[in-house]
């Protein structure tokens, strides 16, 4: 390990674990002893068709897919998925649901209106989106509820999952692959890569076949999810080191006991950053105790004119990507899988560090001012 | 270099030189000696706003691209672009007009098709498309017309451009930066990244601003090309590492004299090739003499009884990828630019060596019915 290593709090594209880094990076001067790199291989090679269908079975046994789902690999992040779902369901439906709850909950909200009716169910705007709403009806005639199980800007997450009688359509994002989800409740579930799955640049989409299979009407092939499954997710060209790059890191998070496993390093991580902010006199948490995120802890200090100083202080013992999103402020540390418990403790003892110095140089002040 | 290492006549995804590799192997450990994987940075940190903007600058460098045009990068392939100039331009337009010059300019025809009326101004199908045509009448109320300026499958490349009063639409995917042409007389470029811009997973578009702007309908974000520009590219969380890659190797192309240089050592490349194949009594070209492409060389054995033989042979030197494609059959060899020249004289050594041997046999064959 590089002796300056980061602790990497960066909320996406985020820390991946270093022993998959290594395989990534060998694979890209020469994969398996081929005499190729990984980015020098065709997408129709059977050894990469081997990547496909293994990474496709990773994603399958880590959260318990059932058969009659379909496991797809996309391009275009969510922001994609935020067009192409309305595209795909909104057709000869009066309206779309959405739930919001943040930032890209608007946005998938946005996107449907260029495509039919949409509605909010209900919004946690009213309290700086600091909670995920529970009590609120869904039109039957709805063609489906759009919910966001991670709030990354705003820190909260959701843990109980809406009952309906229509298709429930989840981005999954940036809690994907970090706590175990019963995935016979959605109908389809997306999430971009680029936090606890691998590289960015793919798009994971879990989809119900029947759900798939109610669409009847032509849609432009790179927004047909049965273009998708029919072709084995291999279409067109996809973006073969992302691919790769996921599959080595879902081996390793089955390494790590599977989504089971590193759900409990990560409620463990979050606790202990959670209680130090509860704790610590300077700092206070932004979301609701209930809808506190594990994937991304936002807070802030009292005193907003020392941020500058504790990103310094931080800075100073190798914390990185900790700032918060420029329209909350403050700060954010994201938890992803691959962040070591070890970082987080870093983070922990920097800020009681802080907060001592803080209090050392309150007292000399206020010594001063009394002699 | 690794002893094994393949000559790789592959189409793509394709090799990229080693000094790349090398250099992308190492920021996937750790870039810039920052403590990060080039995979984990944040695409809003000023180091990777830079990545892509020096990327963008070297496209305008290697091409000439004047400023009147704007240099995007996307995601999902031209296949994405197949719906996107449609959606984009067609809008209140009464048809788009199309030149038929093989698979890929098919399936971009039929894309449009989704989007309104769409029209075939020629095609290359009655002589299995080893021509371009060149004689035929562009309805001057199209929205644009679409060329493919080399066609990957069947191995023709177009020289000359049409002169149109409409918009000249180009799908540069597997020629771009090979050779120099006048972005002036196209209105809009595209290009997957894969064969001699980088790792797939990014597309390259470079669009003449009057043209983006004359857009005055609504368009989803993600299929919205002044959303792009309005925000560098950065709109949602890019393909990262791809884009990173390629601008290792633009840097790496710069090198090697630019478009200009590389254009001469490509037109080298494939004339050892081309001359072999017409020299040699058991080979022969599909594509006619004036439109063989310099990057993608289809050729066949007049006896197709030998194709296994000779497959196994090249294999037995190290040549991977120069199977056909499955509708075409027979031999492609790709000279992209990264390909060495060395490869190719390896390929001609085993053309000429596998032909010596089949003469002997056939001699020996010719003794034994005589004796």
């Amino acid at each position: 390990m590089n002796g300056n290593k980061k602790h990497n709090f960066g909320a996406g594209p985020c820390i991946l674990p270093e022993s998959v880094l290594r395989k990534a990076a060998d694979a890209v001067i020469d994969w398996n002893d081929m005499g190729l790199s990984i980015l020098e291989v065709s997408h129709r090679s059977p050894e990469f068709e081997s990547v496909v269908l293994k990474t496709q079975l990773l994603v399958r046994e880590l959260l318990h897919v059932p058969d009659s789902y379909a496991v797809l690999f996309l391009q275009g992040g969510a922001s994609t998925q935020f067009s192409m779902i309305p595209m795909n369901f909104l057709r000869g439906k009066s309206k779309a649901a959405y739930l919001d709850t943040g930032y890209f909950a608007q946005k998938a909200f946005r996107e449907a209106r260029h495509f039919g009716a949409a509605i909010t169910v209900a919004s946690s705007s009213d309290k700086e989106y600091n909670y995920i709403p529970d009590h609120f009806d869904v039109p039957s005639d709805a063609a489906y509820l759009h919910i966001t199980s991670n709030n990354t800007i705003e820190g909260t997450e959701q843990f109980e999952f809406p009952e309906t009688n229509i298709p429930l359509i989840c981005d999954m994002s940036s809690d994907i692959f970090s706590r175990m989800i019963d995935v016979r409740k959605f109908d389809l579930i997306y999430a971009g890569a680029q936090k606890n799955m691998g590289p960015a640049g793919m798009t994971l989409v879990i989809i119900k076949k029947e759900l798939m299979h109610s669409i009847s009407h032509e849609l432009p092939s790179m927004s047909d999810y049965r273009i998708f499954d029919a072709n084995n997710s291999l279409y067109n060209t996809p973006p073969v080191f992302s691919i790769y790059t996921a599959m080595l890191n879902l081996l390793w998070l089955k390494d790590q006991g599977g989504v089971v496993g590193i759900e409990q390093q990560n409620i463990r991580k979050a606790m202990l950053l959670y209680r130090e902010i509860d704790r610590n006199p300077l700092f206070y948490g932004l979301a609701q105790p209930a809808h506190r995120s594990r994937m991304n802890v936002t807070f802030k200090l009292h005193d907003p004119s020392l941020e500058a100083a504790f990103l310094e202080y931080t800075k100073a013992r190798n914390i990185t990507g900790i700032k918060g999103y420029r329209t909350v402020g403050g700060f954010r540390a994201s938890l992803y899988n691959a962040l070591p418990l070890a970082s987080v403790e870093v983070l922990v003892k920097a800020m009681k560090d802080f907060t001592l110095e803080k209090s050392k140089q309150m007292q000399l002040t206020e010594q001063e001012e009394l002699s």
